[in-house]
């Protein structure tokens, strides 16, 4: 769990409200190298700005992150970059290393300007706390509408050797992935240049927290961040060494982990749903097709029903633009059950059948195109009341 | 009201509950044209299959439309196919035409096989109805989970000679716009080429319901149509006569007031909002921003607690995919109140305003892109508890 030259401080600043966590400090070691992934919204938040900023400046050895809740300090124009600003300042005076080795990092309302002199009366508290063990405080402080933290370790041998790596996230609105915050922290204490960690981020997180959003429509503060403290035994080569190899796996695997975590605690959710889709001609028509269905809300309404509705699904199918796609070429599988083909409901199927195979929380919906050879899986889940609730309830 | 060369006839089927009029046979004078636009899904319903091709195959001059509740027959495969065959086949035989004279639609739910029996059954009484004044008894006869019927008629005059225009349409899902089956049917006893009719009724569809869902996202089942029987004192030149348009000025206003009707009237919906975007580079551009604002589950749900979020609305604006968009530039209007720009909430903007600005029922969200001539709106509603439970009980 702990990760050697990482140490975690949280403190309650009362952004939003008193007596709650709500402000992190993650300290990273001299020497620790550090990737990170940002948001595509034209719209991001000042603390993004000044996090892509401060990354490049500190050529990407920052010291500290920096993570408050109740407030994303976002559609604050100037003022808003202003507060980001005065916040990393506090940082670096206090531990006597430059403005730009603070990334910052808000989650929480939007438009509200940031209130900084409660950040900084909170700072020293943060540093008092900085522990190793301070993952688990950390990622309970670091949540907004989550209704559980999402803390994730794994220690695996590299040539007899062990690598540690942990992460933390928080997400929550993952029902309408393209504007819910997500934000994940993760370190590892295996050495490994910076532009090697980077590529093996990207294919992390490609593989994981951007297959619960649609590329590119991402919400004004996602953010994820990977440091590797190089104060481990193991030192990871290029891409080319077998332990590479077994690094990124294991990155990899720990961020589809992390994601997963925060589709089954998205807002109002009550199925985990795996959108799977095979023999497309190429990923990107896999990803229309599953990218459809998943942003449904006649297919989500009726996941939360438990109602097996294959209409909806191909009606969906048929909509997501691909290309003189053949009805009749068409299958349509929940849980392992043929539900549709030849674009109708399958001779085999009964609704017998398919309420028994959408009785359970977890439900993987198939697409068997039969185009061609490539696939793509995607992760949702459905639109309930709460959903409704929560987010007609947010801002009161 | 009434328009000479066209009868409507009612009749109860039973297909999905007894003693409940679903099924409506329009009937159509020798001599009238007709013209029609259908779902671009892929997944299009056996009935649209059939309704373009006996349209092609009556040279646009088809003599009756026939339209059942209750049941899609879409999802439904060879056996769909051959029910909405056996429907036109049995109004071709009483009547006396041919099979390709008939266009069937359906609507309701997908995926069960249309149950052709008791349609035949039902179409003598159909028949025997047959009436000028038929018109507000079909138009809630087409209805599915419509609240109440949307039925306009316009008549004026061109060159002095009166001309009607009366149509009715069904929609409900408009939370939701891809897939709602819409179905509108429209008559008028103006003389016109039906090249031209065609014409002009694209570009009322284009104005009107087309600004309801998004180019190509439609439902399995689709249809629009129009039918011009001739037998007024009016004739409709080409384009360049002044006559062509006043009668396209009309068809539109009369298409855009169905399509309003149809998002008034939206699942659950609570609010008829009208998302205006200006000043963008090109109307495509504008489209972008006012779809994403549109089909925004976060923005919906704001709306429906009249909660001016201006935040969220930033946030759509930002992940629309524009080019190099400049956030500074970009202002946001609720029903006049100016809520942000720069990136910001307005200066000027108090919660006290928004409030104000949100509590009716109509809302208008301008959107000011400050970077080109080009404009486009969009019509949508709210996402409630209420869109929520109908669309989750919808099969049960």
């Amino acid at each position: 769990m702990k990760i050697d030259g990482v140490r975690l401080g949280v403190a309650q600043a009362g952004i939003k409200k008193p007596d709650y966590d709500d402000l992190t400090l993650i300290e990273l070691a001299p020497g620790t190298v550090t990737a990170g992934m940002f948001t595509q919204n034209a719209f991001c938040a000042a603390p993004v700005v000044v996090a892509k900023n401060h990354l490049q400046a500190s050529h990407h050895r920052p010291a500290y992150w920096l993570i408050n809740t109740g407030n994303a300090n976002a559609g604050t124009g100037e003022k808003g970059m202003q507060a980001a600003l005065a916040s990393c300042d506090a940082v670096a005076e206090t531990a006597g290393v430059s403005a730009a080795a603070v990334m910052p990092f808000s989650t929480g309302v939007i438009g509200e300007l940031l209130p900084t002199a409660k950040i900084l009366a909170a700072l020293p508290g943060a540093f008092a706390g900085l522990a190793a063990d301070g993952w688990q405080r950390a990622s309970s402080a670091i949540l907004t509408t989550d209704t559980k933290p999402k803390l994730v370790s794994r220690r695996f041998d590299i040539e007899g050797a062990p690598v540690t790596i942990t992460g933390m996230a928080k997400g929550a609105g993952m029902l309408c992935p393209n504007m819910a915050t997500m934000l994940a922290f993760i370190a590892t204490d295996a050495r490994i240049h910076q532009a090697v960690l980077e590529r093996a981020f990207r294919h992390a997180v490609d593989a994981s927290f951007n297959r619960i959003t649609v590329d590119g429509d991402t919400s004004t503060n996602d953010a994820a961040v990977i440091a590797a403290t190089g104060q481990g035994p193991v030192t990871i080569g290029d891409e080319i060494q077998p332990a590479y190899q077994q690094f990124i796996d294991q990155l990899t695997e720990l961020c589809i982990e992390l994601a997963q975590g925060l589709v089954r605690d998205g807002e109002g959710a009550s199925k985990f749903v795996t959108v799977d889709v095979h023999g497309g001609a190429t990923t990107q028509e896999c990803d229309q097709v599953a990218y459809t269905i998943a942003h449904s809300p006649l297919v989500k309404t009726a996941l939360f029903a438990s109602d097996p509705n294959w209409g909806r699904l191909l009606a969906a199918i048929g909509r997501a633009g691909l290309n003189e796609l053949v009805v009749e070429d068409v299958a349509v599988f929940i849980n392992g059950v043929l539900i549709a083909e030849r674009g109708a409901r399958a001779e085999s199927y009964t609704e017998e059948q398919g309420a028994a195979a959408m009785a359970g929380q977890d439900i993987v919906i198939r697409v068997e195109l039969n185009r061609g050879p490539a696939s793509a899986a995607v992760w949702t889940s459905d639109l309930s009341y709460d959903y409704v609730r929560i987010n007609a309830e947010y801002r009161t």
